[in-house]
């Protein structure tokens, strides 16, 4: 069974989503093709390397991620087919792949696809195609041509200056839960074990680090370490990004005793 | 063919639903995934149950559905399997399954699933091992421990009083129809086929039962029952809910002769 | 493998796609279903039409469309089954199948399936029992009943007029961009190569025809064919009709030198 996973910023209310799944299909007809979202903030590459970045490898080895976002709007952009670790991308040469994974993939991991972007309708052809064969079991090395490195891009990270981490919100889920770029690893190498403060815009700072929303009372703001690793700034049973006017780019600083 | 209905309050823009499904395919990789819904509205195991509880038996025998609304708000949540009717339910022990199905199940037919919910991550990992397992054909009995009694919550029913019906608006569809829990069953044993009116807020009451939105001219207000068996207060061609101004837990009253 | 898709107008948030994939699913366990889109604008057949003349041809022959798209508003609603270049199309008879497709099909291409629409839940009966015959390889014509002619709908096409195109705006995308009913057929037989000035609303007028969005800077006007043919107001990098004014129905006019 093979399985074809789509990251559009497509959206719902047009023929690109059900296009492209067609022309998939026409070439991969015993693919099973899995929705990941449509709702890609649209030409939004920073949104959908955090979505691809958490899902990818829950899926099973030899799997194709498919990742059209901003695909259109320049005459520059390749379309280019990646291997890791045992699965495949594919996604316009934009910066997206290398949000995803922050080291530069070996040469011989990227093949160049012969796409051009003069019309949309030629984004799908160009997936499919290479979908197609690799499917059917053609050789990595076979499809497309050598690519030349791939488009620099660099996702916007933590900074750690003394006893302060510096954090952006890059995130805000469907709960109203604020993400920021601190992981639970720099947290863990910079603060050692020592109390911290985490001041955001000019509310009282959070001091406690919980494991659990309900950790608090209804109402009240905490933070956590999600599924993925990311601090969360949330508030038990409602909405933190709305309550506490945080959103995606503001800073949020954690300083330690 | 094995099929997995997917019921969330995980919305669209999120890595929840990809990383549930990739989770998922590693388990089971011949099932089917099938989406239900991801916009169920945050937390809202009322609007969970409600869409539940009309697709449920359309599908096939054997079909493992996973509801997976408000899952993450309480450190006591327990996961649950349920079989009913030669169906298969995970979700929070949070009240969702006993709003589906009013009567409590026979405690053989309920294992607890041994789920934490520290972190949301933890919910799909749950889901996706006791799916596998059913679905590769271990005994049910086999899956997880002996369940406690399910969390009790009653849902919003309809009281009659003497020649009355007190419904509530339980739902606004898509086209902004009004959805109230007055069942066709309770208005025939209660009305016996005695002429009735309808009233909601200070509008002139509805008199008599459609079978077709157009029964009325369009633009003009009518009550039928929709495919569920649930009233509905309607407008031809336009959204009733907007134009009568009515909203989920707004009462209405239906009196008879 | 036989590939069911849908496209209706359902929307995301009720039980209706659910129970219609149940459905299908009972009747069809072998089939797979692909979801086209759900957020077809309520009762709208020409957004329903746009989508699905764009998407049908890209599937493999043998497919099954199901538009459900406005079934439930008139008593007289038939639903019919339409069988073009080797696809198979199940709609209500509300004009839909006339948007998508131009002439009028020959009679015995057309099959009346025993629906009524008394209830929204009826269709998906119709609709699934209909589509598991011919999955299971019913002859086509052994399905149904013989049909009276499909309803008529005639489409906004753009109109020439000595120098000039009248379009007509028919479609706004999940970029902003702004699709017109001008086709690149219809400019160029009509325009012979000639300059075009290309005037909307009190806007400077476009006089270029683009290839790429890039093809201007970033915040500028331009017009290009989009995939599908049709011409597109776009702007660079950010979204026409909002910037431009633009909404769907609003006239544009191509003028010849």
């Amino acid at each position: 069974m093979s399985f074809i996973t789509l990251l559009t910023d497509f959206g719902n209310r047009d023929f690109y989503t059900g296009a492209l799944k067609g022309t998939l299909l026409r070439h991969c007809p015993d693919a099973t093709l899995i929705d990941i979202s449509h709702d890609i903030e649209p030409y939004n590459i920073l949104h959908a390397a955090f979505v691809a970045r958490n899902v990818w490898a829950d899926f099973p080895e030899g799997t194709v991620h498919i990742l059209a976002v901003n695909c259109a709007y320049d005459a520059a952009y390749r379309f280019v087919l990646l291997r890791h670790a045992g699965h495949y991308f594919m996604a316009p040469d934009n910066g997206l792949l290398r949000l995803i994974f922050e080291q530069s993939p070996p040469p011989h991991e990227v093949r160049l696809l012969s796409g051009n972007n003069e019309q949309k309708a030629s984004v799908r052809h160009t997936f499919a195609e290479a979908a197609g064969r690799l499917l059917s079991g053609q050789p990595f090395e076979t499809i497309g041509s050598f690519a030349p490195p791939l488009l620099e891009r660099i996702g916007l990270r933590a900074v750690v200056t003394g006893q302060r981490i510096r954090g952006t919100v890059i995130h805000i889920d469907n709960y109203g839960n604020v993400v920021v770029n601190i992981t639970k690893e720099l947290l863990e190498s910079t603060g050692k074990g020592r109390p911290f403060a985490l001041y955001f815009r000019r509310h009282d700072p959070i001091t406690r680090l919980s494991t659990n929303y309900c950790d608090v009372a209804p109402g009240e703001p905490l933070c956590l370490f999600n599924g993925a690793g990311y601090l969360e700034i949330a508030i038990n049973m409602d909405r933190a990004a709305t309550l506490l006017g945080l959103k995606v780019e503001d800073v949020v600083e954690m300083a330690f005793e």
